[in-house]
């Protein structure tokens, strides 16, 4: 079970709200995905995420297909069960752990060969591999495998990247069709480097195949940010309007913010729950550094506007202690409302949307943060 | 505000039964203390902590004063609304601590003088300054400044050691009786080592003083656990039978039963929270290495009959497999386990005592783990 629908137009930019059904419920576009690699958000528990307000979480099949492995996954009939998790789960293919995590990586007929980074075994994931895998975890929305490439890349290796990625979406998409069992949803994900026609190519390719929706890959890769905008600019609108567009493993709140008015529905990054582990948090004017001395007897919370857990019951001085402490609960206190905080502002912007005022709140977000 | 009250006695062991309140609630005795050395209980929130059922946790005096030191914890006044947390605290008075972990500990007229274990900065504890500190955190319940010692230790050090206890016990009992803000009560703890004729001198030096209650200090240093048992039944009687008694620092399931039968009130242990973050499971039967790979593939909950969070929603396999990645929900959901078991187990223990029981249920104890 999937379906899309826009339920909302921005009239001065291309920002849209919408609603994806999947089997695990709906979920809201624009949505941030918080990332939980190996079946947990790191720190933090189901019922925190949904008290946030977390509508589904990112999984990661090169990372569960080798630890724990889909054998054991499958005895709790999938990924849900196993993480005590019942709202939606999407999976990224592995293909960018692939190349940028595992060793060796080697691209065959078959698919990419691989050395494990945790233990040096040898393995192969391919097109097929990897929907099987997506299959075993139960995921609602699964991921092509794509091939991705370093930044900077020529002309030529994103061209050759490009052609694997789209024979690979086709065995994919071949793959998921012999599944049949209409629980998942199945995204391509374009290619293509910093070269616009290349990108055009591999969004045209894509959208041939008709998956249920569209990522944008190969972004937020080490280009500066203006790229990143234009390179998702001159996508976004190749794809096709009426299916649900994602862009992977991007950013910060303003990037977020830029590509929702470019027509992004969906996004994910560690940003938010990585920096909550190194102290940086985010607050609608920009970013505090927990460890700063400044806080060491500020009895304020870290956002006196913010509604979080973490907001309503400890102080800056008390999260500054704990971190510099090295407590346990520093990170999951910092989690839990760095997570909040990206899944509230895509709410608020979503709601922006809604009324048609999404300018008007991309101007006072960019004021607040001059502050 | 502090008061006991023995509601229960066992007819064919010392085991008894009683509430201590202070001014943030009732506490029942027995009672097991979980340990929050720095302000947190590692890993779990306060409503954590109230959801398994804890009624007072412990604090350090010597950790606190360092880090993040009075003079910030003063601004919340006090621990409990630092921490969030509104039942009741012990803090111990740092004594253990300086000579354990501090560098070139030396006793002089004031006190001891000290370098800190995180920055070798110089600090001097003496028996009035840990009282100020003390009540400056707002604990419910106050630790003398005592003199540990190592173990073996010979008669002659243990005898020095005792008498520089006792003089400190006085002094901090003035000290304490001149905050006259009557919130804070005060308990001595007793020295001796291992030798009984000191160990009842210090009982009675202590008496003479009329605490609020007493510790037995100096246990669980390294000596045999029959040792251990022995001190304890040699020194328990010893202090007034009104007055709640505390063993600090001790121990097993194993070891609780036999001190709660010799007529022991309190208990404070890292064992189970340490234990969580290796791994160590407590159960009824014994103890669990969560990283056996016997639990690879297991969808039973650590403990079927356990009805903590941890059981109630993850299997063993889900936890081998977070312990394993290191996943940091691995030792939250671990330490709620063990913090649950070790405070039902003295819950059930307490229950047995009420109905006279003590003895039926210490037997089917060691019936459970000899399975």
């Amino acid at each position: 079970m999937f379906s899309f629908e826009i339920t909302a137009q921005s009239s001065d930019t291309s920002a849209r709200a919408g609603v994806i059904q999947t089997s695990h419920g709906k979920v809201e576009t624009p949505i941030f995905m918080p990332v939980g690699t190996l079946g947990s958000v790191k720190s933090i528990s189901p019922e925190e995420l949904i008290e946030i307000g977390a509508q589904i979480i990112l999984g990661n099949t090169y990372h569960l297909y080798l630890r724990p492995g889909c054998d054991i996954i499958s005895r709790f009939e999938g990924l849900h069960r196993f993480m005590h998790w019942n709202r939606s789960i999407l999976t990224d293919s592995g293909g960018f752990q692939v190349f940028s995590l595992a060793k060796l990586a080697k691209i065959s007929n078959d698919g990419v060969t691989f050395q494990s980074h945790i233990d040096g075994s040898k393995h192969l994931l391919s097109p097929e591999k990897v929907i099987d895998i997506q299959a075993c975890l139960g995921t609602d929305i699964m991921m092509c495998l794509d091939q991705c490439i370093q930044y900077p890349a020529s002309r030529e290796q994103c061209r050759a990247a490009l052609k694997t990625t789209t024979q690979w979406a086709r065995r994919c998409r071949h793959s998921w069709q012999s599944l049949q069992n209409g629980q998942n949803a199945l995204f391509g994900i374009v290619q293509g480097g910093m070269f616009t026609d290349l990108r055009r190519q591999s969004a045209e390719e894509l959208t041939d195949l008709d998956f249920s929706g569209y990522a944008v890959g190969g972004l937020s890769v080490g280009e500066p940010v203006e790229v990143m905008l234009e390179m998702a600019d001159f996508t976004l609108p190749q794809l096709p309007q009426i299916k649900p567009r994602y862009i992977m493993g991007v950013g910060t709140p303003e990037n977020l913010i830029e590509l929702v008015a470019l027509g992004a529905d969906m996004f994910d990054c560690v940003l938010p729950t990585r920096n909550a582990r190194n102290g940086q948090m985010f607050i609608d004017h920009g970013t505090i550094n927990i460890s700063n001395s400044r806080y060491k007897d500020d009895t304020d919370p870290l956002d006196p506007e913010c509604g979080c857990y973490t907001c309503r019951n400890y102080s800056r001085a008390y999260l500054r202690h704990l971190y510099l402490a090295k407590e346990l609960l520093a990170y999951r206190l910092n989690t839990i409302h760095n997570i909040h905080f990206y899944i509230n502002f895509i709410k608020r912007l979503r709601k922006a949307i809604l009324v048609d005022a999404f300018e008007a709140f991309r101007q006072d977000f960019y004021h607040k943060r001059k502050k």
